[in-house]
């Protein structure tokens, strides 16, 4: 099946990657002629003008646009719909908030464009692995593309079947899943995201613990010091904490114990913020959903405000003259 | 190489068939004769008199304790280290609280027995896939055991090496690990299962957030009618938040979407609450650790006396009379 | 000086009272006659008829609207504003949202009508104690709405003089302030409910803690029977946690310790909800207040759907029914 | 009624002062002379040896200990017990943990001595305000020891009377109260600071919010430009949230509204940790009182542990390198 690409960054340079080698049919764009080039190389059929790779699609064009959520992406979707005809189908795979998917397709319906919003997770592993899409749009818009997904995804492979799943039938075991209505695709990848967060912030908590745990502070009769590298490992079989995010930081224990290369500053993107403000919205307690983000907000300050505060109000208390020190 | 165990609880019963399984040599205690039959079936050698447990046991002995942490552990250790002799060894394998590691392993080295603490992870699935053993105690005491050990953890299996661990010798990869001096073992398990419930509670939330994705409170621009059981099933493929947990998430949900038969009443162990008093003590922000832990606590209670105090307040200040209803 | 007033409920009518006792010329407006009838008997002048309202308005005309946010202000703001004329003024003094407040401005701006957003605080307790007046708007309507604003505001009072204050010019110790431009009076109101939410949180677990201090889970040298409403009263006097909200918790407990007329359902209205989204957008690490929102979203329930999340994990994993019990 | 005091920091000798002037009197040991001579010129007996000070003191004797808690605290009571007769009292006004107060109680019981724990609240304040007395012992010292109390508390002043209040006959209006046995004046202590912690961290992060208000993250249509210390200072009137902290706060916001000369490292006292680790031993939901000591951790380290392995996973997943920036 024949797909466009917009937007050659590592994500849509891969999942075009991923086509190819299944046999699909590639046009791709970028701004900048090197990504296209170096595609081209790999099989597809390259541009840089917009209006060319929309005539080289055939109908019922399918193109997927795999550009920075916002602007970029607002301005790029409504360009080509602007430049394609009633029935053609466009994509958005990128990291969009969910009410701007909802606002877009209702643009795009008017103009008789079908829009499908598609949460690809995957990082820099989704080559090989394939990604998990969670997708949002019309039923007859997103059978259309079902090669076109079932090749992104990475397959039900060797991972052990859920009991029950022989009675169910649904895509959800290739690694694929229609959500429901538009923006429902970004809002399961927004959520998807938030809990990312949680978990990552849960290990690294308990790995805090351990590298506190030869700390002046504790008793010596239990003071450890600890292999935190040794434990991540170790965790990744048989116990119940495993998970990939589990071998990730193995991965990066592994290379240092000390972390010392990374700064910790903790950028978030929008679907951490988004996910909280879902919850509160719908009046769901997410108290580590929360947190976690703002462990993210904190890690990337010197001091906050807040804890001047904190320390204004000790010092008129007390007479506590604040010192550094732990 | 021979290991007596008491307690044959669901644990301790398996250790014992994986033990067996693998040639091992096993002495099997229990208060109740039908546990220990059924383990002479399958190939132990059984008693209900501690006398003969010890007796049977050729030296230096080695001893698995696997009863419930606190009182009965702390009793049958005493009891166990005064009928045996200089050299022989013992094993907590239950979830101890790590400083009575240190106090126990400081009485029993007074009476030349060695004592080992032994954090187990596996649930009802270590018989088949191994338990993930984290070990505290000496080196002497932990090297003599570790025939027992590589038997009882799941080996190394079929799980992806983590890059650079060809280069680093531990047992890690094999699932055990000598953590460090006594209590260590019993550390890591603490801090395990903290993490457990952090990372269970991600998704909690996050799945409660796509239960609500339907609800009133929501505009009915994008309110979805989301199946979580398929969600779980897709995020198992290819996504960034995929571990045993969500597996065991997606088994459940693909039962019954609606956990209908849950109460939803959550109980907590010690070691989750520990976990929060090794963060204070060694002044670690614990945030996701212990809001974690706190949602259990209210999960158990029909209304708290905080809630109350809030109701109270608003009436006092607003006139506020609260009603029912969300 | 003269106002009307749009919405008789308390806040509105006890505004009204504060400033017809100060000398002040009221108009009223309520679309049920009783409460109309109600002030015009304590001297002010009412209607039931926007138009006669509007008519009876000397010009510049300045109408205070004192609806429940949301639909209801917005509606009365824009029917209002088409009956004035330029250099009118319309106060909102409701709960809105800021966002609502920038957007109405700019709207009334180009008809020629001046938009000023009031957050008062005060509660059941304004009448006697005055309103704390937040404001927001052009700086020439606010001047011209001082004298307004002073009557309404508590006054300096008999609270001891913040040290400096005299060389600083401001409203703020008379209990009035101008804030900024529009949205920035609710903006302050908002965040100022949402430090309450917290505020409120503190006590209450505190009290939550007291009240179990003679709970089965505790040793029994350190088990106590407290009397909480000794202890909120005895912090009322010396200690640094004395504080409006304490005194309100004292006459709660007072009346009765166990606080078993309250359901311990607890509300939350837009301001808290909206402190977190402010919070989130500028990044700012709002722990607390997200958690003191949260502690009343779960109060409404019986049970979260993340907590038989968190049941059926448990019961896959580790075999575990839960049972109902602390 | 006379009254030995032993440590003679701010608070040990302002309470001195206060008993001084209400006609009690005092005799002070100190180990530097300084201290003693200065409380000698203003009325007090002193000396610099232990054994002089129980001498100079009649029987029953009551000795106030006023020193650190902990070590500090645990080696006087022990030396001074030794020294004094049976119906002697020894009160420790520190801040020291209940469960020491339980076990210290019991060895002085044995030796016949009264012991009876007392928290202290005040701060700088005291001296002039009173200081908030939270007693634990045994019936007949507190009664005894009445006057000494009545005279260090604040008394009922001109903070209008809890409606009820008077029915109910406690000395809590006078701001002292028997809050219960050994240990129950120091856990009341206790859990006031962990309240103190939220309540601050409360207004902390709504002053914070405030001071981002006109963040670049922000929509230009709602940046505003606010004035912390006349928004503190107009809260003190009329507000809900009013409170001693927040005079605090506006107190330190009127100097200097950046609060540039404060660091942001927040020391934390035993209490905060203690409050939690009460929470949990009685299963209670301590939300922010958690939050608010682990802000206070955070705010002491430059990046920690934890904030590393999140950018590490995140390298390791999205090939994310983590910049320095908000």
């Amino acid at each position: 099946m024949q797909l466009g690409m917009i937007g050659l960054g590592r994500m849509g340079a891969n999942i075009v990657r991923r086509l190819l080698r299944d046999g699909h049919e590639c046009i791709v764009y970028n701004r900048t002629p090197d990504k296209v080039k170096q595609l081209e190389s790999e099989g597809a059929q390259g541009t840089t003008s917009l209006d060319d790779f929309v005539n080289q699609l055939t109908k019922p064009r399918v193109a997927w646009v795999m550009v920075p959520a916002g602007d970029a992406t607002e301005q790029i979707v409504i360009e080509l719909a602007q430049k394609m005809e009633p029935g053609d189908i466009i994509i958005d795979g990128g990291n969009s908030y969910y009410k701007d998917d909802v606002r877009r397709a209702k643009i795009l319906q008017d103009m008789g464009i079908n829009y499908v919003d598609v949460g690809t997770s995957g990082g820099v592993w989704g080559l090989e692995r394939g990604y998990c899409l969670m997708i949002g749009g019309g039923k007859g818009s997103v059978e259309h593309l079902d090669p076109i997904f079932k090749t992104i995804a990475p397959g039900r492979g060797d991972i052990p079947r859920t009991p029950g799943r022989e009675k169910l039938s649904s895509t959800a075991e290739a690694g694929y899943l229609h959500c429901g209505s538009s923006g429902a695709g970004h809002f399961v990848k927004m959520v998807h995201n938030g809990i990312e967060y949680a978990l990552m912030q849960a290990y690294a908590e308990g790995f805090d613990i351990f590298r506190n745990a030869n700390s002046q502070e504790l008793s010596e009769a239990y003071r450890y010091d600890l292999n935190v590298a040794d434990i991540a490992e170790v965790w990744r079989r048989g116990s119940v904490v495993g998970s990939w995010l589990l071998d990730l930081a193995a991965m990066a224990l592994a290379e240092n114990p000390t972390l010392s290369d990374y700064t910790g500053f903790v950028q978030d993107s929008g679907e951490g913020r988004w996910t909280i403000m879902a919850a509160i919205e719908s009046a769901v307690p997410a108290d580590v959903l929360s947190a976690s983000l703002y462990t993210r907000f904190r890690s990337r300050q010197e001091h906050t405000f807040a804890e001047k505060v904190l320390s204004a109000m000790r010092q008129k208390f007390g007479g506590h003259i604040e010192h550094k020190g732990r």
